[in-house]
């Protein structure tokens, strides 16, 4: 197996790398197990190395059709398209978020067309798809109503990947993923980053600003979760799927406040006291439109597990992400293991 | 107001144009009632002069970004895009449909934006983004599930006219038209096109196939009525639509079966007789994905308003067409005529 990963630099790719190299083999799109050879960071920036001799790292736009004729070679067997640009910076740069997360999208696709055998293509869809008034849960077949550039951006990529499977020029599976938390290292430009952030910074001694209300819900995924469920859905034989290839992917709802509670019982009074609530309007109106609660029936069937709970969560962070931490914070995960 | 309707050299772009200049004003994005300074017909082959000063015709590929640049002079108020590779084309020859169905659709909508003022913006949708199970009738909010690249193509379109208008680059409408019959001129490769053909060319005493079985219901409108109902979806207030701008434009819901009786009935029993029966799976796939009946509430409110009946679509087309198919078919109308 040939395996290319798109934002393959970012804390996702580099997770998903390490868990196909460890499993050691994938199922092809013709159904046989086979033997990874190689896999492919791709990136705007060069992945770090991780220490494998089957990886490799190209770094480029994506949005440039000759770099991804390249780097996709020919006998690609495999596309995870992760890259993205977050929900907030889409939606203050709108040309930025069109180029990167539809034009992109775009030439992968295109690209996979032209290969030797038609690829699995997993891409990496979002909750954001969903918006306004909704069924509770949502289901899998729920209207595609997005209210975020981001989100329209997403369910366009969806479109696209079922009807390039329904002609036969790929096997796409679109996974909406949950929001995915606690994402190690800095804050970045998505509308739900705080949702790492209210977690993270507390931990490593340092106030965090949580700038929506207690009380909203969210859609949420540990890394490890959502990482097992990429390879899930990558495995599941294409007759597992229904009448469109988009797949709600499994979470846990659980409301801001919730989120504190968890970290209060396993740091801390200490800790969570470090979260402070300073109202964005701006940003509670992007994650408020999103769904909180998803029925995930095809998920499930498939394979997928979500998260038992958030303190769960909270202590998986702790144990994969704060010797990291530790070293560029200076301590903090050391008070934080001792307040919980 | 200075308009530019796309497919301005088709049938419909030229009937939306007569309309339009016989209304001589429309309401711009402001509200406010303007006289129509300039209809600029906009096409990949010039359109045929109408005979009114206030018409322009350009010429060129909707996708170049500099002949949309030029043609959408800043000061263009309202964009009718007409223009589209048909269903069965874009099913056949997949990247002339992304082309123009997708590419061209944001190319016009990027122009949009840089407008001095942001335009309203007039999308002929389609019923083809519906498809496989579906509520029955299908509302407005229904899931965009298309089963052909078309269909997919006009649901990206859709979302795309939702998102800008939700940035306020544009005041956009999607409208989504239901099968337009009777059609004069010859068959395209839309996979409806014998939707026309079996009244047309039997009007013209020439034999006409049906490639779907006559039970197979459609969900149409006749020409006259679509182009009411695009000038009713320019007119209506931004204010009247919901959460999407959306919206199934109302039609008739009549099986192939009942569509050859009107015909019988108004034209009598030799020219019904033209019909026959050769069952195209390739084209029953794609007609047969389509839903044929279709719940209109927000098209109503609007004051939209579908046919009676198909008789009188039979009817209509004979008083308005037949002259000029008589011209080109040598006397088939007289003994229509003769017949009903």
């Amino acid at each position: 197996m040939r395996i290319v990963i798109t934002g393959g630099a970012g804390f996702l790719g580099t997770r998903l790398a390490r868990a196909i190299l460890a499993r050691g083999a994938l199922t092809d799109a013709g159904g046989n197990a086979r033997r990874i050879r190689e896999v492919v960071l791709l990136d705007i920036v060069p992945a770090r190395d991780v220490g494998d001799a089957r990886v490799r790292a190209a770094a480029g736009d994506l949005a440039d059709p000759a770099l991804v004729e390249h780097t996709l070679a020919s006998n690609t067997d495999t596309v995870f398209h992760l890259a993205a640009v977050v929900s907030g910076q889409a939606e203050a740069e709108f040309d930025v978020g069109m180029r990167v997360n539809l034009d992109a999208t775009r030439v992968l696709l295109e690209r996979c067309r032209r290969l030797e055998r038609p690829p699995k293509f997993i891409f990496a869809s979002s909750l954001a798809v969903f918006g306004g008034a909704l069924s509770d849960p949502v289901t899998d077949d729920a209207p595609l109503t997005p209210q975020s550039s981001y989100g329209t951006q997403k369910a366009i990529g969806e479109l696209l990947v079922y009807d390039m499977t329904r002609k036969g020029f790929i096997d796409g599976r679109s996974l909406r993923l949950p929001t995915v938390t606690v994402r190690p290292g800095k804050p970045n430009r998505a509308a739900s980053s705080f949702a790492s952030g209210i977690i993270r910074e507390p931990l490593a001694a340092v106030d965090a600003v949580c700038p929506v209300a207690r009380e909203t819900r969210m859609w949420v995924t540990s890394p490890g979760s959502v990482i097992a469920n990429l390879v899930t859905g990558h495995e599941a034989p294409a007759s597992a799927f229904g009448a469109t290839r988009s797949v709600n992917v499994p979470g846990l709802s659980v409301s801001v406040g919730e989120m504190v509670a968890a970290l209060r019982r396993v740091a801390g009074d200490a800790v969570a006291d470090r979260v402070k609530w300073h109202y964005d309007p701006a940003i509670d109106r992007i994650v408020s439109s999103w769904p909180a609660r998803f029925a995930t029936k095809l998920g499930q069937a498939l394979g997928m597990l979500g998260d038992a709970d958030f303190d769960s969560i909270v202590r998986a962070y702790i144990d994969e992400e704060m010797p990291r931490a530790q070293q560029s914070a200076g301590g903090g995960a050391g008070g934080a293991r001792a307040g919980a």
